[in-house]
């Protein structure tokens, strides 16, 4: 430790450990990676996620397309190059984001297998916890809500390469957990991500 | 309010906003930018500050080359176009970090003014904090230091583009803290730090 003459300011070599750092944030963290169609519910059941877990006193935060596309990703456009670096993009974020000890809620139809397993390895090379979530909803019902009319304008053709109309979701084969969003109420599906979270417990330090 | 009917989960409409967000942090959070040459000591400084923040039970996460360029920005090269990009990418995930309510250390050379502009103009828009922190060393201090022989390479033109050899430093105007750390302790510059951020009250809610 190096002593300050006039204050109490002390450090170590190296940098702050994940011992430390979980220590201060009273939880290890985790990103839990919310997959499936436009209109599945996956931002809905991210933002009551995130209200829920803070007045828990947990830390914390989600990374959506409000924040992202309109931000870090905003050169980036929706050819499959593009697609693929936007995934992989947001998937670096999530890992610092968790790598700060916090929980991180992505919240991204991420269609391809493919892009979701490159998240998925790069938190598993640095020791970071993924937990892939299937927000399951079958097309129609999706179809039918179409809160912004985006299926409607991808039927008539006005939008091209939509995800479950002319453009594939892959579906997850491993995902940690399933959600059956036609069929769970948005507290039911919170609970059930609550629970996953202190079953991988990272919720405590 | 939202009630569950066999949890005690409840939640409101809309997303946290910034004092529910700042309440369950303990404090605001904000972007401390460390610019200055290479050797000029902001990585000693950023750890250190890191490492103290922590042991005062504040949330402070570091970005730095080391987790940056080899993840986020792995694959942008060093071309004109490419350092802006780079820059421009950690303003953003600083952004996402500082509205996630942590104290986030932002550590990179950034020569150019231009950038470095357009990493406060992004947090402004925000209503986030951004405190410039020029790490002023003399490039012949810098030079003489050189642990990782750099200089001597960039020197020798075995490294083109090097900022301060053969590539301009722009330093900034109108920083809101110039350390000269050829003159300060690391402690020193730390209590700086530690100053500035209780003086725009970012560490507490």
């Amino acid at each position: 430790m190096t002593p300050s003459k006039a204050t109490n300011i002390t450090w170590h070599d190296g940098t702050v450990s994940p011992e430390e750092r979980h220590k201060t944030m009273g939880q290890k963290g985790g990103t839990l990676w919310l997959t499936g169609l436009s209109a599945s519910g996956k931002s809905t059941i991210a933002v009551a996620l995130e209200q829920v877990l803070l007045q828990r006193g947990k830390h914390a935060y989600r990374l959506d397309g409000d924040n992202i596309r309109h931000g870090l990703n905003n050169n980036l456009g929706f050819s499959a190059e593009d697609r693929a670096e936007n995934i992989r993009r947001i998937g670096e974020v999530a890992k610092l984001f968790t790598e700060a000890g916090i929980v991180t809620i992505a919240s991204f139809i991420s269609p391809y297998t493919a892009d979701r397993d490159n998240a998925r390895r790069m938190h598993a090379d640095a020791g970071l916890a993924f937990l892939e979530v299937f927000v399951d909803c079958p097309l129609e019902e999706a179809e039918r809500r179409d809160p912004k009319g985006l299926y409607k304008k991808a039927r008539a053709g006005e939008i091209k390469g939509f995800t479950g109309i002319d453009d594939p979701y892959e579906a997850p084969a491993n995902a940690e957990l399933h959600l059956h969003t036609d069929q769970l109420s948005v507290a039911e599906s919170v609970e059930a991500m609550l629970e996953l979270l202190e079953k991988k417990d990272l919720l405590s330090a």
